[in-house]
């Protein structure tokens, strides 16, 4: 009961990361859309693993093979299904690691879910790539919403300590997101980008990982959409962005500063901009009442450090029940908020259609 | 498409603050549970206006009236419904308010969402007074969790810029939640109560309001809950939390501060606690791969002060399609934590006893 | 995990014949309708019993109170709940029989479903009185239809062994629907009337009940409407056919007899009607691969004798695990298939309202 | 919204007949259960065509592949996804026939459904090769109830006028069932075999198809399974069964025989064998208020003639927008009855591990 998602736009993942293949079926896209594959391979791209030292050296040859649903370039209005063929994959590397629990990944609590008859290798269905799916079904998504005016970027937040600005004190304008093309690590105060590089670069140089946020815009949208209970704008994007491994936090405009605040600032006084209703402040991110009052929505996520490290951890082997110590070798990323970025954004778009 | 809500316990939920009647549809219940209606009132008052100057004076007669679903004090499995008949509403308060859009009220993205034809007095459908069915229905799941063996609690963890500890800093044990009993301000470190009146005081004092967040933690839970993509423990809980009324951001353990870790602090070792495995730090809050590892499951929600204010506020007026200013009268709560403690329980209960 | 239905109008239901109330949850209408309450209640008075020798005497005052969800005499778009107080309930008639398990009734199967804790009185849950609020809702999704230009009817298609002629035999105009209005037996040929009405009577006489079979048609429906796999217009309205009590079976177009048919008879062969495409026959009631033809949609519905009988029948005491004989005292329809044309027409509103 | 069924057990399906693939993703399944893949192949292979001249000629190489959620011969409980590579199709059979309906196909209900998009070729996504997805899920589900003692059997009911007996007027046992086994038409009374290959043959030779019903049967189940309102056994079996192309109608028990039946011969008498509750009678298929009672489940369904025929039809050139001729060339099943039994089976092994 966790594989299948949405009423609207309904997604079922599957895969495991040593498998045969990852993929996903998509239900309820609009029949007679063109699809361009080759944006839809640059979102991919994005995530993929290899391209620079802030990422694991493994490669991976990640092309989607459509098998139904498209026909002659154009969605078909019936479920949409892609798979990625697992390659690459040295199974050898964890077979050893079947008992010894890795410290923040999902080993243990797959192991007490699945009574130990999960697929263990690489994580398996716990695996990051796993997103590489949800990657493809968002850029789909991205792609309606672009034909309906709306937008979605992201931004590396912060890494480690280093912090870039938020969009909620700058003006969000179509410059500052295309701005965000082609860079590995989008900022709004680009300058940050060096630094942000030597935080990931201590991190690996001392055999450790590092952590971060991505705030996130969808800019474009009409007020008027979401709901109040169950189903506001807050609760249909936070579910999805809990799904993304290593997320751990949530918050929309202002979020966790907002409870700081007096009610005097909190409160984004409206004024007129034309003909258009519009805030002066968007500390509630655009929803209020779980409903989109036409101001972008911002929200950030938190991503903690990868959970794969060199560094020597404690630990317990489940099958002799007793402590041992464990060092994860094999190619880690040293930092995965940059390679986040893309699932964000894809999971924001799949989010957003379910809700219009 | 946004009323109802879950999958083994399904919540259907209804009601304008100033209609007939609010009340909530509760399927799924287990039969032949014995409900302790006295408890169940202790929540609800809990959440009762009218107690202190932390909270409106406005006195509510909430008598939940069971229509059913209930038959000689049990359960019978068969859908429970319950209702709360609307009283002491003055309606004149707010009929001129129809057109002028109250600032960080859903009055606007109501309209907007429902075309102008939902019910505009006392914020209708988005009142807050609508989280006392949940309240309602999270209290029988809180007993039905607690014959499990399952506990929740919430506490003050801020308000304004007064800050009390966290359950991840602390020994959690059944003393410390039993403290929390029948407090207004349930806190770790109690003595921080009068600081916090006091913050609360200076805001009313001020004609404001100030926010505050709310850690809640959910005790005996055992590993081995909750599910991977979609329907992660974060997912499921971040889904409800995100349907109570002022709610702008949740973090599970660490949160957002885990975003600044490295890997090995972040990560939390495994040791053997008998035959039990532990780990040292629950920096992950009891959940990895959106599946419980036995921990306490520990999370944090950000609430916005209270959106009515008594100080002027610019707005719009929607029918004339003018600025104008406004100032709200009528009774307010300088501060909403304090009564947001029992609705967050609440959701807490019905989220984790939909994922078991 | 059984109260609640559907994806884009979701009802919630619940209640027991002998409770305090039953009701009706209704999510997702569209806000600002205006609903006609005078025509729903003549919808929950042809469902109403006492009101000729067919039925019960015994009366019902079935005045709904709509607790929310309306405003102003329109719907707001948030959740309309309506609920019916339960009155003239004669519970003593009922508790001796607690242990008898009445045979045709769910008297044992909700025993075994709810391990003995369900209300049994007069049927709980399970008493046909719980369709009244199915009744409700069905009447204002017919009233949203109609302004859609889509209208309803159903008629007795059969009585024990009185059949009358089949929606596919004659032309379906608005003239043969209007027909029916304030018939207590609509019939297509009325000449039938009277024969049907001795039918009745005899197995009344015979202290004994009598089946039947009905026939619904959906005029005015768009083609295009529905899904192959697993939202078919026949899934749909099959799946809530079958919450109606005493519904055996469902068939659509000709149903069973095109079974017995040729490819060449049975495949209804497209023309011409000016620029609209038509088929010659509907033999396949308006549906082909699950979606809608432009043609009527029509199906019919056996419906089983009323379970309760004075006539003596062997059954099972549960408590005593004892063989026992029993006949049913009070009031009883000697047939309900007129009752139930509203609640069949109620949910194919319901059912055609989700798919659009 | 169409394209995945289910809570418990989750099913989403996807692919069109002349696309890259078709294939199911089933999530729910129980971790650790050991599939016997030759089993599944033995369903999969009683549903292909070409094996006797009841079908058609075409062969179809059905192997599928598991990509996920399958490991070292078990499940893990994470999303299982098969596939099956479409070959040996003759896209060019279908080409020149996009524009010209074919009667009783769904050709021009998908038109209209997808705005013509949907993959027109053999059907597409409506074509009855996507039941072979269901087949695959449904005999895992098979085995996964078998190992709870729950056994499921369908039998040739009717083909044109020729009528086996029901399950109702006989004993119905594990030899009953036994015999079934490897027969292309398994029948209580097998001496009608011949008849009813005859009564195909007669159809085949008139270059035309024929129709007919199947009765299934799921033995060994519990009482106290299922729901009133709105998920009772015969609106899960129903729906699941209304997804299956050609079914028409479904009639549980006596169906719509039981429409003609007074009270008194319709109820279901209650009798001890032992300590166990039985009936005397099953006119109610094991089913009452929409939950079993422990006696077998059985229904019938209603299948319609095989579509594609010979035989010249009167139709529509929706292009030209002109009356035309049509006669369907290539490879067809004079009757599918015999191919649909695997798919009634697979669908209501679907449907009752999700109820259970």
């Amino acid at each position: 009961m966790s594989g299948m998602w949405g009423n609207n736009i309904r997604v079922s993942i599957f895969g495991e990361s040593h498998g045969n293949a990852i993929g996903i079926n998509i239900d309820g896209l609009p029949s007679g859309f063109h699809i361009d594959m080759d944006k839809v391979m640059v979102e991919m791209a994005r995530r993929a693993p290899g391209k620079s030292p802030l990422s694991t050296p493994r490669k991976e040859g990640d092309i989607p093979e459509i098998l139904s649903g498209y026909f002659e370039g154009k969605t078909t209005g019936t479920p949409l299904c892609a798979i990625i063929r697992n390659s690459n994959t040295k199974s050898k590397d964890y077979s050893k690691l079947k008992d010894v629990m890795r410290p923040g990944h999902a080993d243990y609590t797959g192991a007490m879910r699945y009574d130990g008859f999960n697929d263990y290798r690489g994580g398996g269905h716990f695996s990051g790539r796993i997103t590489a799916p949800l990657v493809f079904a968002g850029a789909i998504c991205k792609q309606i919403l672009e034909s309906k005016g709306i937008s979605i970027a992201a931004h590396v937040n912060s890494i480690g300590s280093i912090k870039d600005k938020s969009f909620l004190d700058v003006d969000i304008n179509e410059e500052l997101i295309l701005s965000f093309k082609g860079k590995e690590l989008p900022l709004i105060n680009s300058e940050l980008e060096e630094a942000m590089r030597q935080e990931v670069m201590n991190a690996r140089k001392d055999m450790d990982s590092i952590g971060g946020t991505i705030e996130c815009v969808v800019l474009g949208i009409k007020p008027g959409i979401g709901n109040p209970f169950f189903d506001s704008v807050e609760s249909t994007l936070a579910h999805l962005m809990f799904s993304v491994p290593a997320v751990k936090g949530i918050e929309f405009g202002k979020g966790f500063d907002i409870s700081k605040m007096r009610g005097s600032e909190a409160n984004d006084e409206y004024y007129l901009d034309g003909k258009t209703i519009k805030t002066k402040t968007n500390n509630n991110g655009g929803i209020l009442g779980g409903i989109t009052n036409g101001m972008p929505i911002v929200f950030k996520v938190a991503i903690k450090p990868t959970a794969s490290i060199f560094k020597e951890q404690s630990t317990v082997n489940i099958a002799t029940m007793e402590e041992t110590k464990l060092s994860i070798e094999g190619r880690h990323d040293p930092c995965i908020v940059q390679r986040a970025l893309p699932v964000i954004e894809a999971v924001t778009a799949i989010g957003i259609l379910e809700l219009m």
